[in-house]
């Protein structure tokens, strides 16, 4: 089956999925059905069917789904054995702590290195290497690096985009509250933590408004 | 018009009605219309009506929205004019990243104070105060907290939410990497950076295969 992208609300479940299939012995339990799964999750049946579809097809009838295939498929989908590389620009305090998050290659993504133009953050103590901007076409080009995380400030950040294009890089992750253009074929996805904080903030006082009806 | 809560895509195009709203003259252009205001702005015009009729109801019959009310409700629902006051307990990377950030303000929201249980960060140089734990529940009641950010760790995120609903709370944003436990009435929004990441990456694979047929 050619896999398609799954919605990150699956994304998040794998873990779990994963967490209960790897206890299980695949002698005693060679198929697993979603009901079953879902039974033992305690999730909700509609939604585990979905998600082992999207990731694993439909299947066997009455049998469900290969236990140790589908373990494969959802590692697979998670990134468990082939790592991709990116690069962080901008390492300041958002982009130093995004470089101290240890989740990341759990889901499939190795921070392979970290560029700054400010030298004093150059040769910060970090577990990731801190590299001068010089640098940075070349080193995406050496490692296949192929997503680029963008955490500097919103004057410099259409710049940055625009050497992750040409380094190659096609998958960027921006962190500055501001609209960068990419060209075609690029994927952009964009972080806004204000605005996440600001739905937060409006649903509270929605929420609230309700109350003292 | 009792008003609900918006999405939070409505939410990030408000700024910019925003900001063309208040360089027109009033006198000039005491009415517009979402039409106007779409091509102005080359957003499509559905979105626009949508985005108008959530937070100022329908418009009048070919006038269109009355600008000033409409500047005066659209800021409202950012809250530009009464802030909302935040804690954030966890004054690790990612809290003083987020302390740092300047644009919660903007969207309604003051960190009024952060909170952390180890000494060390408690005099940590940042604009935003940092205090012992031992202050919080206090702190919260005297100050009319309603959100909280948490960014400790997974192992006393839910001791720290616990706190949270104690001492008034009913607003939760969640960077700790499980799933909280919240009483009926609170809100809690968990913010799972490394599953952001997850998808990026799921969505450049799955683009990456296409591209190989």
């Amino acid at each position: 089956m050619e896999r398609k992208s799954v919605s990150k609300a699956t994304l998040g479940r794998i873990p779990r999925y994963l967490a209960y299939l790897k206890e299980l012995s695949l002698d005693k339990t060679p198929f697993i059905s979603a009901t079953a799964l879902a039974r033992e999750l305690m999730l909700g049946e509609v939604q585990v069917r979905k998600d082992l579809a999207a990731i694993s097809g439909a299947g066997r009838p009455r049998l469900g789904y290969e236990t140790e295939l589908l373990i494969q498929q959802l590692e697979d989908c998670l990134g468990y054995n082939r790592l991709t590389n990116a690069v962080l620009v901008g390492a300041g305090r958002l982009g130093r702590a995004l470089l101290q998050y240890d989740g990341f290659e759990h889901f499939g993504v190795k921070i392979a290195a970290a560029f700054d133009s400010n030298d004093r953050v150059i040769n910060f103590d970090s577990k990731t290497e801190i590299l001068p901007m010089h640098q940075f076409e070349n080193y995406c080009k050496e490692h296949s690096v192929s997503i680029g995380i963008i955490t500097v400030g919103e004057g410099s950040a259409q710049d940055v985009c625009d050497q992750m294009v040409k380094s190659g890089i096609t998958a960027i992750w921006n962190f500055a509250p501001c609209r960068l253009q990419v060209p075609d074929g690029v994927l952009l996805q964009n972080e806004n933590l204000a605005l996440s904080l600001a739905h937060l903030r409006n649903q509270f006082v929605a929420h609230s408004r309700q109350l003292k009806k």
